[in-house]
């Protein structure tokens, strides 16, 4: 099988499981193992989490996501690139993805307008004016170095009608074009991403495209041809998990994952829940992204291999079990269900940094234990069990 | 030189600079090097990091406070007793002092009532109507099972008059002593602190009393020979750092501390900054407990070698300078004083943990270097270097 081999990335399965595939993504910063799950650290920080930690054996995190339009306005790219690109400025040395901006603006919903060219919006930060194009974020995301760079899309609500979503899917598509080629240029000349060693950006970033269409499986078809045709290091579905039903998001998954082509990585945005990223690489995904586990845990809930569970529950006042018998973390081999409580009724810090470690352990430890699944050809096994016991609620 | 020796504390003394003492304070868990810091952790919790990081050798920290009041609200001796006491509660093996109560009930103002009896007062928690007094507190105190206990005491503004003081003073006293025959009659019986195994309590704690007398040396003194004719295995000087003049501090500190009984810790409550920490070292202090590390790094405070820094400030902007560039904490060693504030600016949970961590660090760390002066008889020295030092202020 032909694997994606650029400069800055190569993408490698070595085993498949029906539909399911485990392989190596490798960038200059190191490998990858996929599929892969992505903890968010949207201005530059997991949030609640020390890197130290995101490195550690009990996470092992490879790669995380950062947002381009949080660290373009706050602290600003001139300080990243003073600092030498994101990695320097934040003091990680594996793997980042940015994503575009795209969503993050899009999400602003009233306070933005959008033409051809890009979008307007309001900064949340301070107010003013600022206006993101395709050009713009790739100029952004070369100055972060980061080492996956995300086309800049639109992305329509979940329940956008046909001809809505026709039109954000098109304009979207011209704004992968425009993101490819501002892309290329800025590899081409090594632009500047302030970094401070003699190190040329040529060829160090890759380039990821997003296909969008909302619910309707026949615009997504669509999407996806134009992107393919486009031709990027790495293929996105984005504009998922958006508001609309469970049922509609694994039916666009099941209809395009299996389209995308067959050598290069496959990124689910924004997904999901454990049992989201199980069912996703069943339908042949390789990579996801998502807060769940870090914002959850700062309000409480753990995600267990029993179900989730809510640490404000009454009912853990005097247990003494972890959060997760099964679960071998530092946060579970050392404090109580009863101690975790406390610490969350109290309103103490330590409540959200020990339920974020530990539900960023569970996640990445989903991950392995699918991998592991995928090389021994027991991923439909894994999967059965893994949502049998889901049902067996901690709750 | 006889040192204080019980079943639960011993402590030598094995060297000395002028009034400085090192020494070790074995409980039976385990030995903690003096002069010694304590962080502060109020709800079973120090606020913004890991035991993990405590027990790093970054911080190795060998001892922790825990406050009486708080943890008696919330969640409730029942809740600690029912997982086998504080330590298995939290989920922390080594030494605990908790303070007695006395001082977060004075804290509380108009919302409590004194009388010979103890101290009626409103429950921040839940509004409800709570009395405590010194035979309560000890029993509180035996069911969390901390090592050191600290009896039950009436704390004096920094600024009360001589007649207020006295009689708070004398109050002090009489509730010393109910403290002590409490406390005895606990070990005596080996109280149900609620541990799992089958370890009686009897001679498993230490009892510390206190000083008072706020700024009137001649009460002060008096309240001394109060407390040493009971007779505790270690002595605080309680109620500074509550209002009074910083030079009104050291006062009572240089007229108290050498007078205190030479083979028992000596403990300066709820005292201060470094360079006080090093001040009432060399007027013979051998142990402290304060909130500054983890609250002001809550806020944006650094303690630095070269002073305070408040990381807020814009000229730290792009300064990819450590905090501290003589501290080789895991903080000061990946992340420059730019991300920090980045972080602070941003609100970001990071912010406080990395702040904290570096602080108590450093506040370690002083301990460390202060020690190891006495030991090797440079204790002068280091006290003129480490003033010095603090007056090159980073700001």
């Amino acid at each position: 099988m032909r694997n994606i081999e650029t400069p800055a990335l190569r993408f490698e399965i070595n085993a498949r499981d029906s539909e399911a595939r485990a392989g190596v993504l490798t960038t200059r910063r190191g490998q990858i193992e996929t599929p892969v799950f992505m903890p968010v650290g949207t201005a530059g920080t997991v949030k609640g989490i020390r890197f130290e930690e995101l490195e550690s054996p009990d996470l092992d995190a490879r790669i995380i996501l950062s947002n381009t339009y949080h660290l373009w306005l706050r602290p600003g790219i001139d300080v990243i690139k003073a600092a030498g690109g994101l990695h320097r400025f934040i003091g990680w040395d594996h793997a980042l993805l940015t994503d575009s901006g795209g969503f993050q603006v899009w999400s602003l919903g009233a306070l933005r307008r959008i033409t051809e060219d890009g979008t307007e919006f309001r900064s949340h930060v301070d107010g003013s004016l600022r206006f993101l194009s395709p050009e713009i974020s790739m100029e952004v995301q070369a100055a972060l170095g980061s080492d996956i760079v995300m086309a800049f899309d639109e992305c329509a609500p979940g329940k956008a009608g046909h001809e809505e979503t026709e039109r954000s899917m098109n304009l979207t598509s011209r704004w992968a074009k425009r993101s490819k080629i501002a892309f290329e240029g800025l590899q081409a000349e090594g632009a500047d991403t302030g970094r401070v060693e003699a190190e040329s950006l040529s060829g160090a970033q890759a380039l990821f495209g997003i296909v969008q269409g909302a619910a309707h499986l026949d615009l997504r078809r669509i999407s996806l041809e134009q992107t393919v045709d486009i031709g990027f290091d790495g293929y996105a579905i984005g504009g998922l998990s958006v508001g609309e039903e469970k049922s509609v998001m694994f039916e666009v998954i099941e209809e395009i994952a299996p389209r995308m082509p067959q050598e290069a990585p496959r990124y689910l945005m924004g997904v999901g829940t454990p049992e989201d990223l199980v069912e996703a690489v069943a339908r042949g995904v390789d990579m996801f992204d998502c807060v769940l586990p870090t914002r959850n845990g700062r309000t409480g809930q753990a995600f267990t291999s029993r179900g989730k569970l809510n640490i404000k529950n009454a009912r853990w006042t005097n247990d003494s079990r972890p959060l997760d018998e099964s679960c071998a973390c530092s946060v579970c081999r050392r404090h109580s269900r009863a101690y975790l409580r406390h610490l969350c009724m109290s309103g103490e810090m330590l409540a959200s940094i020990l339920l974020t470690h530990h539900n960023l352990a569970f996640f990445l430890d989903t991950m392995r234990g699918v991998r592991q699944a995928i090389r021994s050809g027991d991923f439909p096994k894994f999967r059965r069990e893994f949502t049998g016991r889901l049902d067996a609620n901690g709750e």
